[in-house]
């Protein structure tokens, strides 16, 4: 038996993915390719009956955006929302505001791939002094020891998890359809514990931008659809492999 | 001495607003004129340093729209958000969807005046089966004997006083910047009584859209500045005139 409905969406492009840029806990706004997919993933929503009765969102305006810009296409911009720093991208440490093909000449293949799909490498930290640090930002005021300098994707599962736990899971017990608006790692985190995948298989999962990824959940919280049902499986697997070519 | 600021800010201008149309709680999207009124509020914001912690919106798009725009614009977009049908526009019962200027004519100065500004003379009740009802909308599903079918500015304050207490006060005792985005009517209730302004007089008071009205409160939640302080003092005294005017 279900008991909740999960709708994972990612944000739609950002000016920085568009440039190529490490974004990571920069907060930069949707490029018009992006308003465009959250415009879509809003008349998915609406086009398949699966209507949010919450949100979940990260701090961060290319997650917050696109959620609003979904919801009030399928007419539900007045449901209640929750914001969390726990649902953040992956701080992508030193390499935040860096070139992605840049970085991959400067590093070579081996050690950008480690950065970008290692389960445990982090990247090194980014100085307090970067102009891309986060050092001071109010809304990470009350972070305290919790505030990362970088993060691999197992700090992401580490810190995403208790939310999960402690914020979306009451909501699906409530028998909530749960929208979850994040981002490519923290969304690859949250599929990881949901659907079991092992710390190497990870690597080679994408999530694309702006389709919304339903999951039916039992009363353990397992899918019963597992890996989910794209609300657009065609255009799913095209951006896929899309993504799966970033940086080259 | 002041334990909270609030800060006042009514939707930029909807599409039934430039047509003249009465709307109450018919959910309608702001024109091109209102989101650049919210982009504006942003601006105002962000300027004069007025920078909100938490967000209380109305349940109707034309306040979480231009509360999103602004919010965007101060860099605020991240903040906590809460929504309540109390901070709703007035049920404007059966004139919803009726053109003001029509309805001026049709009953004549005397009927209209009092529909639009007496302050406990509501319109007719609106018909469950009028294009313009809200019965069913699910974002009212657990109002039940609550639910509206028209009211007076007397039923406004009624209903909001209660949200008032036990949301938005609170936030303000914790010493937040409360941001306030909802309606000409719920605001108008609101003001009414945080400046103890009379049942006559409340009628010729005026709320300008999208320019922020901060009011500083003390432990009573009294106003240290009664009447409050528009962020942006001359463009609220000419938009207050052009409002008076309206319907004419």
């Amino acid at each position: 038996m279900t008991v909740g409905t999960l709708v994972l969406l990612r944000h739609g492009e950002s000016t920085w993915n568009a440039e190529n840029l490490f974004t990571g806990w920069v907060d930069v706004p949707l490029s018009e390719k992006g308003t465009t997919e959250a415009r879509r993933g809003g008349e998915l929503l609406r086009e398949t009956g699966v209507l949010p009765d919450v949100l979940h969102t990260s701090l961060l305006r290319r997650a917050i955006t696109t959620a609003n810009i979904a919801l009030d296409g399928a007419d539900r911009h007045w449901i209640p929302v929750r914001r969390d720093w726990r649902l953040n991208e992956r701080h992508y440490g030193a390499l935040q505001g860096k070139n992605k093909k840049q970085t991959l000449d400067e590093y070579g293949e081996e050690q950008f791939m480690l950065w970008r799909r290692s389960y445990d490498t982090p990247p090194p930290e980014i100085e307090p002094t970067d102009e891309f640090s986060q050092e001071g930002d109010p809304r990470y005021a009350d972070l305290g020891a919790d505030m990362p300098r970088t993060e691999c994707l197992k700090d992401v599962v580490a810190r995403l998890l208790p939310y999960w736990e402690n914020a979306i899971v009451p909501d699906l017990r409530a028998g909530r359809t749960v929208l979850v608006a994040a981002h490519g790692n923290s969304l690859r985190a949250l599929v990881k514990h949901l659907d079991g995948i092992s710390d190497e298989e990870i690597a080679g999962l994408n999530i694309p931008t702006g389709i919304p990824l339903r999951y039916d959940l039992d009363e353990q919280l397992a899918p019963t659809n597992p890996g989910g049902t794209y609300l657009d499986p065609d255009a799913a697997a095209s951006a896929a492999a899309a993504v799966a070519n970033q940086g080259r």
